[in-house]
């Protein structure tokens, strides 16, 4: 992901661009076959050569032009970027790069996914408390955990499916987008090579709300990993003990001073990037209002957010997926957190049976709240607590909480099969 | 759009999902049918009463249900909410209410698509002046700047449905979401006669970062909206004067102090709006990760930011749709504006005809851009320049600019067709 | 607060800058006495009478003005907002309001900064384990945590004082604040009696970093708060239970469906009121920017964001102050978390002693670190552990820890002598 | 700047800390002096090496200990980091190097006023058109437009003192803040030499809200100085032109297909770096609220944001001055402006002279808006119109609105005298 958004690399897809558009001038009679093959033979200037010139003229675009010229023959340099304004050639290859860094994202994205599938499929009965508000309420399993976090990062992989055909556009039409000076066969021919969309009314650039549209999606699945990381921290928690990252060193030392410490720092790390992709996001979306046929504020903007957001996601989804897929789950530890109040996550079900046994909603609510009440202050376990009362309950068994569990684990298996 | 976020809308669908779930579980032989036809006679509880008990219990589903259940008999009462925990409640009727709420705005949308789709095909012919980085570049058609922002719209009417599709879902599934006290059926049911989706893996709730989505897209409409906006701002700059917005009121008064001025304030609170709906986009960001099952926190940010952007979105599209519709466009103001640079627009067409009678590039730039220079000090027609400096020109006619400009009509008539 | 930002507050305000203007001008000589007796005895217009004349001028201080002066007799309200445009009203009334507004928030801050002083205090020798990374650490006292806080707040308040000084100015400086047509007598005196500092190169308006440093210093004592309500909402989990929350009702019910919930709300809704006011802040950074001597953009954000994030801010204020009060704290349960790890927190001093007994520091990690290894996997304490390993330590006793710890008290004093 | 924030600067940095800590330890006898001789004759670690360390400890100050201590003889080397925890060392190193990054900042936006004020001064008589909502207003100055950047600067710089100070804090304090394996002695003797203040109440760390402080106060200078940016943009229109930045070099191509633009593109990119800051500041305030007595989650974000909103902030203010510095000012372009509406600028001054003469308020205002718009649309100018209406009016003249101007003038004078 570095790699494509080196200098070098930019350079590169430039003189694709410029290519490509020579050759549908060729196709057009406007431009003689030779110069095209001049251009392809001439190498891809070197980003300090570039640079080099660019300090004297103070224009990226232009200094390009002239050390790639450098290497080809007059005659055929004078046909580089014919009826193009500097734009053409960056909006397009910038929609060519966006293109390819969202599928190196998608790549990372759909391995997360299909790695909380499978750890979803091998602990779907691993029973383990479900808590709202950091409070125990009723047994679930660490499965139906991962399957929700599974299913948010599929939404994700479907957003960024749409930014990614959102961004992947190029345009090839001149300094207000009129066409002026330029057939829009080039553009089609480009585009089409380059397996891009066009931009239907340009003007000079395509619309940055493309972009704005591509970080969020990305900053999006940047808080949908920032849950998961969140669940993680919460639980290797020192009281709760129930999941634990594994090392990428052995040699890890989780505190200088304090030498027994095993810290959840790829989870907490996670969350930062979560704080980063959200500023991005935030950031580009002052970027869609342009002056006019463009002004430049954006520019600058651009040069940051849009590799720092894919490089940030692809990183964080790259490491989430280590992450999850060598986690280390402990089913004991989780069993017996489910026992931890004695039995009061069970109140729901004894409600219900109460209901169903013909009680009154708010006496049978006062009942089992009072109960649980006792337990809580008494430290005795929960059904001795109801039987005392004389509420007559059925055995306290996490395994009649999951009795349609398996409806769930039918809609996950068709995330199984996606590609990956 | 107001209404559908009162206190009394809410509790409305609340017993249009209680009414739809018993009917659910009377299909399942749970409840009686005559419980169901008390609750479907029961009046919607007053706000006021629900406020009411509301300040006894500090919870207000529970609240809603006392109310509800004081026009039902005890014996049909005793049915209500069966097996549902409070945010199977919420969420699906949330669900309902921001699939409603999205639908408003798609419709202000689409209106704005048409508005702008419209005066497209009714400017396409007016010339004006292309401006890049506020200075004047090349000649384009006013036609063509709203083509431009009818597809931006465009996209933004698109980026809707999706989130519309991500939003129209809910839950049935109790305290964790593992359906452990209710069956699949009584969501499956509630849901598909509301016209929603099903949270796959539920966890009480279903997930925010759906809740994003929404409000990622409104910002971007809004985001597009600010850019017509800032146009139409630009516009009406005292030395353009291209175009004016009409008053709502013969009435108005521009400035208590200085009775010459005409403001354009409808463009300008345009482009306020959109700084509130990136915020609250924002803030909706920081809502997806919840902690386990389901923590509170994002709960009174909800309650904030999904009413008020979808408010504030539909009001400014609706809003926009009203300023492009009646827009004065001054046609020859336009056109007097492409002669205020005395023709330097035409040097991207000097310098074409350069290259293309065979000029080296660098040597025809520095020619044409010697005689702009020249032009600019001098006072005298870009043409007479060139003409001194023995270069062959044709004439100076802006309609050489748009000899190619058809093919954004044609692309532009895709969206005639679209259904409001 | 909330009176504070009604329409009918404003007009008050507005009405005692009208009349205080119009003394001032007398003293100038400029304006009859009657006439400004004539606008003392005026009422404050009704909101739902300037609302009826707004409907028709759609502009609001010009309708405010006609209102007012429907109760002044003419020779003298002819006088009335003499030399004045709407904004030397709008702007100087709203900095009144903000520091009024701000002055409130202080109240709430500083109480919010006493109760944690206290807190502190009563806490003082409250042993608890510190966590980092969400793992037990090295044990603290409750009173220290608190303490943390109470300086943040402080810093909070030093915040809010910088920007009350930043947002209490006014201008009265005329269309483009020039003073063209009013002395800045005028401005001196209003603005000196209303408690006011002046803009010293005003454009018509006052600058708009004022108001973005005011929302960023009440997101940043939400911020506070937040992490506050975070320490809350860790120490309340199931498996930690240290602190607990006292309800506002006795009759709260946690949850609908499961009885024996106890759920930190409060602590929850804080966080997430902390997450609003970022976004406000965020919003009104957009706002300083303004075109030439002012455009409109700013207005409609700010008649959200001004009066949204002070109330906010406050609401947070008072509740966090409410919460930290009424605290249960559970002192033999955090002792009780201090043992949890059979005395691996210990693993610093163990260190500590090994070092100080001239064991080489890499040798000496490595055996604490093997013996804490061993004893979390083994089940035995960590002093049994290391007696086997020949480790000679003394008493693992957590006010080992605290020997320096009054240092920090008496810095804390230093709060508890400051104003409330 | 960039210098400040590289490895080998952030080693020289830790080093520096390491030996006044050693030194304090002497002071109190716990560590023999030669021991802080050879620490202090040990070269600063090279970064590579560090990296190369850390490969395999994955654990950054461990590793940099270890390569700083292969330069000390071992029996010195065992007294290094004697009772400190990691961030006692990286916090209070922090500390450092953000007062340091501060100070340059502030040095730039002091010379950034500097020349504003400088500018003002220098145009202060400069008529020009004061321009509200884009429309032409009443005439002001060009000095007068600069003094209220100069203003909005200033407060700028006492922001980021403020926050200079609320930075420049160190913590010794060990793994929880508590003191317990180090005498206090240490953190003051080492906080004192480095120039920084204590944290009173430490948790292993400094607050963050003291860097989301920082950030705010960047961004918010960045805001200001998006203002006059888009001042200059807006100035340097096409149709105004009143103001023209100097390029860095005269070989600058504005436009790659055309030759005659000039654009103003260091404007528009101060601009776009603004939205930069907005978003550090943003993710910032994510990070105040920690997890008990720490969590890392703040780290990955901070490792970029502090060190890119001080870059970006320190790059914008001086290419700010820069620019305000060599920009042409064109005074006869502006008064030339002034008479772009052939009069109507002077409605408001009409209008009080009206009022003065005793024309009733209402009917004063009807008839001078009437009047305006006979001018607008006739051609003619507003004094032969008014004329023709029989309103006797004295010369329409720019001075008369610059009657008080002097007052401003003495207030920006009391700028001029503050150090640089």
């Amino acid at each position: 992901m570095a790699e494509l958004w080196s200098d070098q690399a930019r350079y590169a897809t430039w003189v694709e661009v410029e290519v490509l558009a020579s050759e549908a001038q060729v196709r057009l009679g406007r431009v003689p076959s030779e110069a095209v093959e001049d251009m392809r033979r001439a190498r891809v200037p070197a980003a300090a050569r570039v640079a080099e010139i660019e300090r004297e003229r103070d224009h990226e675009v232009l200094s390009f032009l002239a050390a790639y010229c450098e290497d080809i023959p007059d005659d055929s340099a004078r046909w580089v970027h014919l009826g193009m304004t500097s734009y053409d050639l960056v909006d397009t290859a910038l929609g060519h790069t966006l293109a390819r860094g969202t599928d190196l994202l998608l790549r990372a994205a759909r391995r997360l996914r299909r790695v909380l599938v499978d750890k979803a499929l091998a602990h779907w009965d691993t029973v383990c408390i479900g808590r709202t508000h950091g409070v125990h309420a009723e047994p679930t399993t660490f499965g139906h955990k991962m399957a929700g976090f599974a299913f948010a990062v599929d939404r994700s992989v479907q957003r960024l499916l749409a930014a990614r055909e959102a961004v992947a556009v190029g345009t090839i039409s001149g300094s207000v987008g009129t066409y002026a000076l330029i057939d829009p066969f080039v553009e089609s021919y480009v585009c089409e090579r380059l397996g891009l969309g066009v931009e239907p009314a340009p003007s000079q650039v395509v619309g940055r709300d493309r972009h704005a549209q591509l970080l969020q999606a990305v900053a999006t699945l940047g808080a949908c990993v920032e849950q998961i990381a969140l669940e993680l921290r919460l639980l290797q928690r020192t009281e709760v003990a129930e999941v634990e990252e594994r090392r990428s060193s052995d040699a890890y030392q989780g505190s200088s001073a304090m030498p027994h410490k095993r810290n959840p720092t790829t989870s907490e790390r996670l969350c930062g990037l979560a704080r980063l992709l959200r500023g991005y996001a935030t950031t580009a979306l002052e970027d869609v209002a342009l002056w006019h046929e463009r002004d430049l504020a954006h520019q600058s903007v651009e040069r940051v957010v849009l590799p720092d957001s894919l490089s940030v996601g692809h990183f964080q989804a790259t490491m989430a997926a280590d992450l999850v897929e060598t986690l280390a789950v402990f089913g004991d530890r989780m069993r017996a957190g489910i026992d931890h109040t004695r039995g009061l996550v069970f109140s729901s079900a004894v409600l219900a049976d109460s209901l169903s046994n013909g009680v009154e909603r708010e006496r049978a609510y006062r009942a089992v709240q009072a109960a649980a009440y006792r337990t809580a202050t008494s430290g005795e376990d929960f059904g001795v607590t109801l039987g005392k009362e004389g509420m007559d309950v059925g055995p306290l068994d996490p395994t009649r909480f999951l009795v349609n569990h398996g409806v769930i684990r039918s809609r996950l298996e068709s995330l199984r099969d996606l590609e990956d």
